[in-house]
């Protein structure tokens, strides 16, 4: 090529602020829950953009929204760079849109110096990665990567009784310019640049983090069921109260869990008491797990301490117990090769650069089942992510999108063509 | 009078059949809630009943009921007698409804024997007693003792937004043919047929309870206020969970309020997180505290010791703590005078009596502070009640009418003008 693509900073902060714009909230985060009406504009003005700089733009039936920069070799499959538009109800300017205008300014770096690699370069908006709107989150990764949605998929409604299929319908319709494409295309590999979401790297004063693999994770929904009954009447020996139940069990557990094993992550995000009058004691009450652990042997352990801890206080709170598999996510490791290039990528731009293992679940989880895959992490600030604190420093989103615009370039002249240099 | 006026059971018992399918649920119980279409079909249900029966129907500005049966002499204030006709959101066919249809059975038992009282006697079903859709509950006979309408009580918000202001006027607009009477006028006295709500009547195999008091309750709604983070990379030592502060300060509550005394009452009837997103540590934990006791000052303690845990555990956990009084009603003593003229209506009747303190506050309580009242309670099954299980067996019904009955003769003729027996 005629010169070395490089990253224009500027450029990218200006697109980070851009659509931070959409949804954003009175507390400096971002509200664009996945396949709402801010997710449709945030995806229109990618789709804008792409047009500007005559990219092909396309979409699949699960609303993933491709970019894509032709090779002089249409017939290679792509290169794949990407993260999702979609945010939590209280979320940051970073998680997600970091890793897809970083993908997104790889494919202009390369169309500024005009470089001509045999591949094809896609940068991918994946559908509803959060799950806080609708059930399971990674919706778009996990059709990808199985080539199909499932039926149960598409009938999860939201808390207002909106049905996942309508507003599906409704996001590809929102995009008429783009050309379909089917689910699950071959692909050369898979890269995502993502904020760590974690303490470690700001605390280490590491520019990059290139990822082994992602922890596995499990979601269950734990309700107990017991007697309704009068607040002001019902002496203690004639209750059956399930929130009773429900608090003997969290307590035991926080005390057990995360205290006993540094690795491992136990998160109620959600609770309820049915029917939900002051004056009543509930007939139901249900909350949701969400565990986490590198280790997928360990973490069907503590699945199990957990059942052993519910069950022992349904009987003696007099309740019935249900525990429901919301999720059920494996560990994933990424092959060395692909941590290798990042290594390389991070090493040939001066930033510092450690391994990690990511805390979080991302789209590549599933990416990795259908292709070579592996991710970079950049520091955020005090660790704190899914919240409207969320900040990340420019120098750090400049360093990722570096780190991930070299890692393309060194995969691309490793798969390039011989006349790719000649031409340039 | 010509004849000793009794119930009439098979009427009552119809009646309460005919109440109890407004609003019925699939599993045997109501759903009628104050100032719904279910609560004014039942008040027109009531008001054709009076009009059939040739007794007036009249309506004050917070919808509180009101049939008369005019006396003699129609300057005498009234004895009222009444309960509610409003339900929880899975309630019983027989909370506050057996207590009007009582009231009423009384009314058509006095023009079945063509009884002629100096004083005029009023059957009233109070607003919204409940308080599970609008806060406060017993709001009807709050604003009768208070003579008006605190303007924040009009400014309550139900779940779904409606403004009780609103619904207060389309309720009234839905009963064209009552008469408008001011709020809290003079009153003779007040007399409330209603089931125990709690198991000690049917325990121990007592018809009739001479309701001696109503012990104190005290609503306080709980916040925690953390800092929120992402479940699946937020180490322990980085957390500021409100849940796990919340869990605490209830699993202590749990181990010591209620087994340390047996009159105490503690109830967490809603709790909730937020964001309530299942991979997000929730920023804010809130939860009710329903408390009571018979004792005042006990109770007093029993809140100071709630706020002592709640402000301990909300330090341990990094979070901010917040305690607000959602309601607050001190205990009530019956007149002796009113508990006596309950027992000896119920010996009359042969049936079996012991005095009582109410669990359950009700509108009794705030009628007590504007004229001299009482309460009659009858047995329910297993003390079952704000349950859609509740259940009384025909014949306690007919024996709380009957005591009922002969309470409100005994006491009009205590205070009948003397020409009442010559007339009958």
């Amino acid at each position: 090529m005629s010169r070395t693509p490089a990253v224009n900073g500027e450029r990218l902060l200006a697109r980070l602020a851009a659509f931070a714009a959409i949804g954003a909230t009175p507390k400096g985060g971002v509200d664009r829950q996945a396949l709402t009406a801010g997710d449709r504009e945030a995806r229109r003005l990618l789709a804008d953009l792409a047009a500007a700089r005559g990219f092909a733009v396309l979409q699949d039936e699960a609303a993933n929204l491709f970019v894509r920069r032709e090779g002089t070799d249409p017939s290679l499959p792509p290169l794949l760079l990407g993260s999702h538009l979609d945010t939590q109800p209280k979320g940051g300017r970073f998680d997600g849109t970091l890793g897809v205008l970083a993908a997104f300014e790889v494919l202009e770096a390369l169309e500024d110096v005009g470089a001509r690699p045999a591949r094809a370069v896609e940068a991918v908006a994946w559908t509803n990665e959060e799950g806080s709107r609708f059930q399971p989150g990674a919706f778009g990764s996990q059709a990808f990567a199985g080539g199909t949605i499932p039926s149960e998929w598409r009938e999860a409604q939201d808390r207002d009784g909106m049905r996942l299929s309508d507003e599906l319908r409704a996001t590809l319709a929102a995009l008429p310019q783009a050309k379909s494409r089917p689910l699950g295309i071959p692909l050369a590999a898979y890269l995502e640049l993502h904020i760590e979401q974690g303490p470690a790297l700001e605390a280490e004063d590491v520019a990059i983090g290139a990822v082994t693999g992602i922890q596995a994770t499990r979601w269950l929904e734990v309700s107990f069921t017991g007697r309704p009954a009068h607040a002001g009447t019902t002496p203690l020996a004639f209750r059956r109260d399930p929130l009773v139940a429900a608090v003997a069990v969290l307590g035991e557990l926080h005390r057990s869990i995360m205290p006993a094993d540094g690795d491992a992550r136990l998160t109620v995000g959600r609770i309820a008491a049915e029917p939900g009058s002051i004056n009543v004691v509930p007939e139901r009450v249900a909350f949701t797990l969400d565990l986490r652990h590198p280790d997928d042997a360990r973490l069907a352990a503590i699945d199990a301490t957990v059942r052993e801890i519910c069950a022992r206080h349904a009987a003696a709170a007099g309740c019935r117990m249900e525990v429901t598999v919301l999720s059920n996510m494996r560990s994933a490791a990424f092959p060395e090769s692909v941590v290798t290039l990042v290594e390389t990528a991070a090493a040939r731009s001066g930033l510092s650069c450690r391994r990690i293992v990511s805390g979080a679940f991302h789209d590549a989880l599933f990416l990795s089942r259908v292709a070579a895959s592996g991710m970079i992490f950049v520091p955020c600030r005090d660790g704190i992510s899914h919240n409207e604190a969320e900040d990340v420093a420019p120098a750090a989103s400049i360093d990722g999108a570096t780190a991930l615009l070299n890692a393309a370039v060194d995969y691309l002249e490793l798969a390039g063509a011989p006349e790719r240099n000649a031409r340039a």
